[in-house]
């Protein structure tokens, strides 16, 4: 219950990160399973658990003398019910007490929570997020996740579904957003949408975009976008300019509605960074207000593809008062 | 400090009240000073202070004897530098320790936050938050403030001024708003837009609406545009029922981002409430995410024009640890 070690877990789309992180946030090791093999819950647990069985032994423990295991998962856990509420893309999750059964497996304090708010808390200790006070993370990808930290703890809301950055309508005649509402954040700067804008900007005209798809078969990504851009690509360019705006009508009024010293900007699309920057500062300092403006600095993540995995770990020192023993 | 009584203080634009508030939250007597008297900082000290004087004098105590004095003022209060940073239409008021210049002169506890904050705080305590754990309380007026009250704490963020929930972009194509922006919900649900589209409605056309303003010697007001819509002037009743669905767009982009279990409407405006609360209903429904609509209620603000003062006194046992000892 009290060792050095914890481990952090974070369940994505494709992969469960297992990872064996220390006091100081880095991450030792870590071992990586297939998320279709280890969907169901049962399996899940078992899978973890004998995750969780290796990376301990090799640093000379058992699993009941880790400080504990940490899990992130994607989709919104229910803090007070203390369940999985369901998962996104994953079917037979509905009401699970994954953080029960798994201290039943493991005999060691477990603790589990939706993976953007990790992703927040993990770059609030050890990232980018280092010495704030308030912080809003986004990471940017398929969809626009959202985590808040303030005062040093994470947000969870009455049920544990806070944090919904993604679903914040910031156009109502805009484009319609998966969640069926019109103009969501999501629906301006989530991959679909950017892919739209490209797919737009390759009927156009050619120049490098129209050369780096048909080089990649007819393929279109936010990388290869941003690529383009990258390249004097005028159109490619443009959509990034577009995206800065509306992440910046977004981040603009979180700095309005929380006041936050810190927005942190992480997930695959942040890649773009240099390329969406500079329209999301005119965004953000056109349109909050003065005293949130000048409070708050606009940063990308720091910890890259280890946040959910250094989060998770995080999540157990929290449940000690925040803050690594 | 640690006496029965407590004295909220709320500073509005035309009235500072200062009200004597029992442990039950019941306001038990109330002076009422010109806010353009006692503007200065020094005068309204020393104004406030002797008030104070004569409502604790008349239930057999001194100032430092009441458990303290809450102010609210209608401004952002920097909590970590623990100044008044400005107010809003009352100059001579930047940077200003208004709580220790109290605390000096009364000799008891003193405290002072924004006035969104505290009516939302007011609310929570003994409106219509009660019993709720995460709550967000929007005062609909000439502007649209904001307090956020999660897990039984004011949200500050990093400098006092969170909580600005009307300059919230909802429509960039939108009005211009005070602040510079565009589309900001105020813009579209301040007093200013429903006089706007009032005026509007006025020219279109006869029926109550035009009559009522006649009889009032050509005046429009809010109150007017929802007695006339309650007399079924129909261009009245949809101006209510478009800032019903502006106003379900804020309520449904809070609602996702912060899971609240309440969401309280006050204000004066919020007195048209059976006119804008249908289209406000459906567009919640419509836009916010399943399990963060299933977890709120929206109802209407309980304390009225108390909330403020309510709100103040509790900033004090809030200090003491949120809750009336």
């Amino acid at each position: 219950m009290t060792g050095r070690w914890t481990v952090g877990v974070d369940f994505g789309g494709t992969n469960v990160k297992v990872g064996l992180v220390s006091s100081t946030g880095r991450v030792e090791a870590i071992r990586v399973l297939a998320s279709q093999e280890v969907g169901r819950p049962a399996r899940f647990v078992a899978s973890v658990s004998e995750a969780v069985g290796r990376l301990s032994r090799s640093v000379g423990e058992r699993p009941s003398t880790l400080r504990g295991v940490g899990v992130g998962v994607p989709g919104p856990v229910d803090v007070r019910r203390d369940v999985v509420e369901c998962l996104v893309n994953v079917p037979g999750w509905r009401g699970v007490p994954l953080r029960r059964l798994l201290e039943r497996r493991l005999r060691c304090r477990c603790a589990v929570d939706n993976d953007a708010n990790l992703a927040a808390l993990g770059e609030f200790a050890f990232g980018a997020g280092r010495g704030a006070a308030c912080l809003v993370c986004l990471t940017l990808g398929t969809g626009v996740g959202g985590g808040l930290v303030l005062d040093g703890s994470l947000v969870h809301g009455a049920g544990g579904a806070a944090g919904e950055v993604g679903h914040m309508v910031i156009d109502p005649r805009g484009p319609r957003c998966g969640c069926g509402a019109r103009g969501c954040l999501e629906a301006h700067v989530g991959t679909a949408a950017l892919l739209r804008m490209g797919r737009r900007a390759l009927r156009q005209g050619a120049g490098p975009l129209r050369r780096l798809s048909q080089a990649s078969g007819g393929g279109l990504t936010p990388e290869l976008l941003s690529r383009a851009a990258r390249l004097g690509d005028a159109r490619a360019q443009r959509i990034w300019t577009a995206f800065g705006r509306w992440l910046g009508i977004g981040v603009a009024n979180l700095v309005n509605l929380l006041n936050p010293d810190r927005v942190v900007l992480g997930g695959g699309v942040a890649g773009a960074w240099s390329l969406f920057y500079p329209s999301l500062s005119r965004t953000v300092r056109a349109q909050a207000l003065g005293p949130a403006v000048r409070a708050v600095r606009v940063v990308r993540a720091r910890l890259g593809t280890r946040a959910g995995v250094v989060g998770a770990a995080v999540l157990l020192w929290e449940g000690t008062g925040g803050k690594p023993a």
